[in-house]
């Protein structure tokens, strides 16, 4: 089970508004390589690692991710905040306030609403965590653009945080895999 | 952010194998109704309440149903626990396995992939909490159907305490609904 | 069965084009909380409403929200009768114009196709009412937004009478849901 | 708008119980070539016909489509009725019984939601009563699937007879794409 | 099998941006009346045809549709070149590079997914035929919309040239149902 | 473009029927980690490889994913081959049966649509490689999963041909990766 502590991993204070930028943070709230995916394919696979060792990083990552789609709807709703109705159209989202008001939906940035078919289960140690290497590497591509998107210090700042994070996961990851590669002696294919 | 406690928040101990029953459990695990629409519904809703008082009840009844996210996750394991091919064959489970072997998947009873088109969110309070009223009677009426579908007490147990929890939910949201009715004098349209 | 009449059941008369008033006019048509949402909704739920007289009135509102999905349509169309190729692509539209001409399309207000995982069906009448009560709710929010989007009195008038008979709706539902907790004594669980 | 007339178009009654054949029946319910489907094909492309003759046509089958949609939802239900929990185990219900009890929800016979993405809309008659044919002729080929599926003499009457009105739909498309091409002189391609 | 031969079926060769048009031709690419989607149902149909003439004419125009889906990709590619991040999000494609940066993603033009839901197999050579001729109508309207976003002639010249093999493909699809409906003597129902 | 050659890539030739074993290959028709998946996957991605080394690759290994599409549609048909009503109905294939008589159709195991949310492309070739050899890994899971299903030595062998092609890939790309990371040295982060 968890416990909330109402802080974020890290700060996020934002006094600009930029809708197109709220819009592309959307990207990383409900789009295939989000941080809602994240979560869930590790909290999902955790089950199946082999030990406890595996368990334990991935309810670790698993846990910060949900941490950093918090990070996600803050950034996003401090980016629209106070968007009147001619901003909201004069950056084509009329459709997303018809449905939403100015609340946020676990969308893509197309308006595409999540699925769980974005993330991946196999049962198989080796399939899982090369696929949760390449989430990270995903993520932090998506990362880099959303800072390519914007020139708000900011913004940039916690885009920049979450990005190492993902750096930093797929290391996390990468050991984990070679571990067990030795451990179950399959470094190479039979 | 969220710390997580290695324990569940019900304790489940499942020693018989029940195959239809595990697929039955997926319900909660990533149907319409299940506890991650529940979790992400609220934790997504919460920046929308209007004053502090809302934010906090959805981020602790958001943070609790994770929690009872994994206590499904368990449930559904340790009810599938040592399956042999034949016996997920002779369940209609070849197709699940072929895909996962018997690790989890959040897909409904169906094996439909979860997605975010189950949850709401309007921006509008009255909206939000009805909607959250709803579906704590939705899971509420789910329980019962798995309640029935098995007579072995080590399910029905952890079963019963959360069916329990999503009719303590739905008077939590119905006090927030009739709190903000009248602080916002909204008893009736206008 | 049904017999069609060829009237509308409140008068469509738009001469204004508006195409982000046409787009957004899709999150009645084809989102989460349309009519078609609405429709669906309740003539499936119909046959396990407890006795005739949910039967009925769910048939009956179910018969209505068709005629809304109708009036939408009329709208929609209305707001984008004559526009060039230039109109539809300043306002973002060149996709929707290549999939589909000037034709309506039963989408979201981002081009996402209707699906009826927007929809409920418990067999519980509990759960089903408190749906359709909450629906009806996040229907009047969405005619709210529709509103603010828009300042043609042509538009408005429509508009104004659908989010009425959602509120309409809203008291028959509950109504209904009270009746019935009466009459099978469930005013508390148990 | 519509009137509901409260019989069906063609009378329903089962009563033995099969099971499969209800599941069976769910693709006509929600399927890809569903009534469903027809219902809001038809009903969605009529504003796009050339002439209030096409029109018409359309609002005419539309209207019926959904008379059929309702006989679909009553020979399913009939199917079901009475099932125990032990039976629907036996037939592998165990996931709808659990999300829906034995309320029908509109999806395929595998439990995938209905989508609008089984639907065409080109804003070209040509291209729109193509499809309207094509539809016919796979809603045709479903029933006859259907019928394949059952011995039962008062299931095999309603679906031969909704067998017969798509051959007579069929027939009436494609009666109105040849007067459109010969109106409007699309007998050739340029 | 099949081999690949580094040539396009039809030159393309642009050179002027348009984002614009990129994102309408993403119908194309992975739209529901898409090449790829042509090249699904029809690679997927073939093994049902009553002999061998239409699995090979079935095997033959897929094939094609592969190498027109690489026109597509081919064409959107070229007009998006050199996009700077200004000329994305003027043009709302903030959303599609924070995902995908300048590569290609097979969805519609509005963003979503490319599904099979779009395709069909019924198992009936008549149902499938007339469904693949419908496609390749909607297919050739779907052309004629981008055609006319265009005034590039260097854009309209490959359109031009797919519009007329949805053409050609027509006939042919036309020319093996009616072998077929007299081989088998179904030029009547019965 | 591409040329149709008139053989399998490994023959197929299988005589006993095994309807749940048809049903599991599903899962690599048109499941997440499908050979559909894999093909449009790599052919979507190779024009944003940095060189035509990498170009090259890409369509090669994308080509020969089309060619075990096709084995894998054979193999479902041959194990299907002269199913009676009956034994398609002993293994829960009804519903499959209406929609679609005993043609195949491009779904995952569980009978959900093939959707391209399944694959990736981030326009950075170290994400899309390392999502590549995460894609082949799975592959190769799913096809050990298969052969854990059967003991038809008929199946065997295509699918262990199979099998030992996902890891021939796996090493492809990874080497592939290797190569840029040096090329650009990319090595470490920065």
């Amino acid at each position: 089970m968890w416990k909330y502590e109402k802080k974020l991993e890290y700060p996020v204070n934002i006094t600009k508004k930029d809708l197109k930028m709220a819009k592309a943070m959307l990207a990383q709230y409900g789009g295939p390589d989000s941080e809602l995916s994240a979560a869930l394919r590790y909290l999902n696979q955790r089950y199946k690692m082999p030990d406890e060792k595996g368990f334990a990083l991935l309810t670790d990552i698993g846990t910060e991710e949900i941490a950093h789609w918090e990070m996600i709807a803050t950034i996003a709703l401090q980016l629209m905040k106070g968007a009147t109705i001619e901003e909201l159209k004069a950056n084509g989202l009329e459709g997303v306030y018809a449905q939403h008001d100015r609340s946020l939906f676990p969308t893509d940035a197309n308006g595409v609403p999540f699925t769980t078919a974005y993330i991946e289960s196999t049962g198989d140690f080796w399939g899982d965590l090369e696929s949760d290497m390449a989430a990270e590497q995903r993520a932090r591509a998506t990362y880099e653009h959303l800072i390519n998107l914007t020139n708000d210090p900011d913004v940039i700042a916690p885009l920049s945080f979450l990005r190492q994070r993902e750096v930093v996961h797929y290391n996390r990851f990468k050991e984990l895999r070679d571990y067990y590669l030795t451990k179950y002696d399959k470094d190479s294919y039979d």
